[in-house]
């Protein structure tokens, strides 16, 4: 950990704790330096990045002020109960409850996506504008998987960035991250094998294994650290999965990040028993803290962590370009990609090229980041504000989700109708497992910003609720 | 038949007898005219057509004569002998082959695309750029599965021009016609089911059924007019497929185009039996006669007939937009689009609606169809020329493939790998079938205009077959 997250996380503990209270001014720069003995430029940092999480906030020339939380936020939920049986079908639950809610005129609060006005599309739109008029004729027609090479040595210098050593020549550029997991699954599994999934998994991972006849076997996950590493030992001994498809950075829908301690242990784990990992990472740029977490392909030693990341999240919504780095299943993934959709589009893979090569990328994150976490934190004290007491609800370091238990006796699927009557979607529990402890959980969206009409929306919720 | 189509398969059943000879002057449009009883516009539309198929040329100021051919073009190869038995397993061998000829210096008679440059790519980029500024952003999120809403009724509007009746809700447009046969493929049959294909097949349709663990049941299928309803009768009796994966229209390797009578009972044949037909249509389009040869869907009363097809092979190489119009299985296909890809890439959508909206589209197609015509007559002259005797070849009426059968002795993978070496790819007959009556078999691609460079290619390939 770098000096500046330890006096962060330090300030975040007294601001947590009570020490420091809503409202308090926050020692200047200067002052922080003297006392903490440490550079004014780590103190600035620090700072920054407590604003970031929401925690803090600057008012002009006057310095940093605790965040006002008008009431204690709600606690964070435990791991449902263990329970590694198959979990039962339930894909026309997922299409059903997906299908009902999309409509744009509802406040999105169940959407899998961010707000798209957060992304730089004028932009893009003016690079699109200047490249495809330029773009190699015959890159229409032998550009085919693996894909564009440009793209790909771009991909292949962000994992440099991030400290992986990953090959231009292992990726495989897919229509959006989606196809790339689904792929990555095609190559190690066959109908009738197990695939560990986390409890509760993103939705689409559930219907791929349903639809592709494979068994969903969902493992115990910690809502703040992901995957319990002992229900998983049990349940690759018990059920032999051909793969593990984990999110473990930002896990839709609990919003868990793994340590990287543990995504060591975990790739360490499934290397001893030969289990691939499909590692969807879609939501890994978009952390709150200082640096990028490394996935679990940054301890792949054997070639079996299939990574699959996109653009979709973080940059160029609607482009659908997205990617895998399969590891050793490298050439059976781009053959996949080749027999199933043939390459992603050319116009978009040109395009992102340009605008990556061109440098403002990691600007464009930085606002993000902040704008994500700062929602985040509005979202937080709305729910404690206007939520059921007994609510709990995570509070991710990452991402855009925010997985909230509400009382016991509330049913889910019913807030999920009854919002929809007031024009607000949400995303019910039962769509995430089959697990009978989802059904009083939501998964609300805080990634379209904050303001009134999602205020609104949030306190609709709660008494909906029961509040 | 229109009138003038009648006229012009007269004066080409003349020219193919003898009674025109190569150079002969045709009548002029006012005699014709005359001495046929049609009217003037009558002969001026067969000649169009007679001069589209490259039968004909007009000099200027001089009239219309009678195409040189140097010497005879080679007979018709016939159906490969009856085989429904189940194929092998050739998908290693596919790849092989595809992934050896991937490389842009060969001269491309392997390839399975037409030449880029023949498509408007200029002003498609100019069409996104004006486009892509002004998308709607939330259509990046909204606009999943089933695609753009004024695409699907742009293609709607199509079949509607071609007198199909399809609605715009029962389209899902799909990345390329790949896709859409990939999904409507899993809409209907799950692993172990057997599917019918053409003998010889498109040899993506052999791998996906090879990689959804299906079985593929090749049906004899005749190099003029497509795959024998008798034969196929048998093997659905033998064999109750799931369904039939079928080119019915220039067929992909053979270029065969099933009479518009015999998809109609195609189409009750399979209705009698409950199959569902996975109509393949990517090249209906590229007709060298005087109209769209109507699909089997046509003639569809069931909704068993799920139709595909795309832009790529006729207007947007690379753009990666296709459609399926499933039939009874629309939702099922949208389902499995969502989950398997989720959307197709925004601004190509976008940038096709514009473009087709705006007009031009079938100016741009008249002139690709003439380009190809013109292309095949000169590749069959060719093949006169420089082939050895005992070839063989198709003569299709669209499309822009040959299927050549060299003499018996004649080893098509071994002039594949020969033919490389002298920087020329092929497409050898056993990448098409598992049938070992096409290995002295070649599929030659016209779709690249002719050139000295494609004449000396196809001079070497007639070397090497041992002319």
């Amino acid at each position: 950990m770098k000096r500046y997250e330890a006096l962060a996380d330090d300030l975040a503990a007294s601001i947590r704790a009570g020490v420091l209270r809503a409202g308090d001014r926050l020692p200047s720069v200067r002052q922080a330096s003297t006392s903490r003995g440490v550079s004014p430029s780590t103190v600035f940092q620090a700072y920054y990045l407590l604003e970031a999480r929401g925690l803090i906030r600057a008012r002009e020339r006057s310095g940093y002020y605790v965040t006002a939380a008008e009431r204690p936020l709600p606690p964070e939920p435990e791991a449902l109960p263990a329970d590694d049986a198959p979990g039962e079908p339930i894909s026309e639950r997922i299409f059903s409850v997906l299908e009902s809610s999309m409509t744009r005129d509802v406040v999105p609060l169940g959407s899998a996506f961010p707000s798209p006005l957060l992304f730089p599309l004028g932009r893009l739109a003016k690079v699109m504008a200047a490249t495809v008029p330029r773009m190699d004729p015959w890159s229409a027609v032998d550009e085919l998987s693996p894909g564009n090479a440009r793209l790909r040595r771009q991909i292949a210098l962000r994992y440099l960035g991030d400290g992986l050593h990953v090959h231009a020549d292992e990726i495989v550029v897919t229509n959006g991250a989606l196809e790339a997991l689904n792929l990555c699954l095609a190559a190690v599994a066959r109908p009738g094998d197990a695939v560990v999934v986390e409890s509760p998994a993103f939705y689409a991972a559930l219907q791929s294994i349903e639809r592709n006849g494979m068994t969903a076997i969902p493992v115990q996950t910690h809502p703040r650290d992901g995957i319990d590493l002992e229900a998983l030992e049990r349940a690759v001994a018990r059920h032999r999965p051909k793969a593990c498809w984990l999110m473990t950075s930002f896990q839709n829908p609990l919003g868990s990040l793994m340590p990287e301690a543990k995504k060591r242990q975990l790739v360490e784990l499934l290397a001893r028993h030969e289990v691939a990992l499909i590692e969807d990472d879609v939501y890994g740029e978009l952390y709150f803290g200082s640096r990028r977490p490394a996935p679990a392909k940054a301890y792949d030693t054997k070639g079996l962590v299939m990574h699959c990341s996109s653009f979709s999240k973080c940059l160029a919504p609607g482009y659908r370009i997205g990617w895998a780095a399969p590891g050793r299943y490298a050439k059976a993934v781009a053959r996949l990609k080749l027999t199933t959709t043939l390459a992603a589009s050319a116009p978009a893979q040109a395009t992102l090229v340009a605008y990556l090569e061109k440098g403002g990328y990691d600007k464009h994150l930085r606002q993000l980041r902040q704008t994500l976490a700062a929602a985040q934190n509005e979202m937080m004290q709305a729910i404690a504000r206007y939520f059921p007491a007994g609510t709990r609800a995570t509070r991710p370091l990452g991402g855009y989700f925010l997985w909230v238990e509400l009382p016991e006796e509330v049913d889910a699927l019913a807030i999920h109708r009854l919002a929809l009557s007031h024009g607000i979607s949400v995303a019910p529990g039962p769509i995430f497992s089959a697990h009978a402890r989802v059904a009083n959980c939501l998964r609300l969206n805080y990634g379209h910003g904050w303001d009134t009409r999602i205020e609104n929306a949030v306190r609709t919720l709660g008494r909906l609720a029961g509040a």
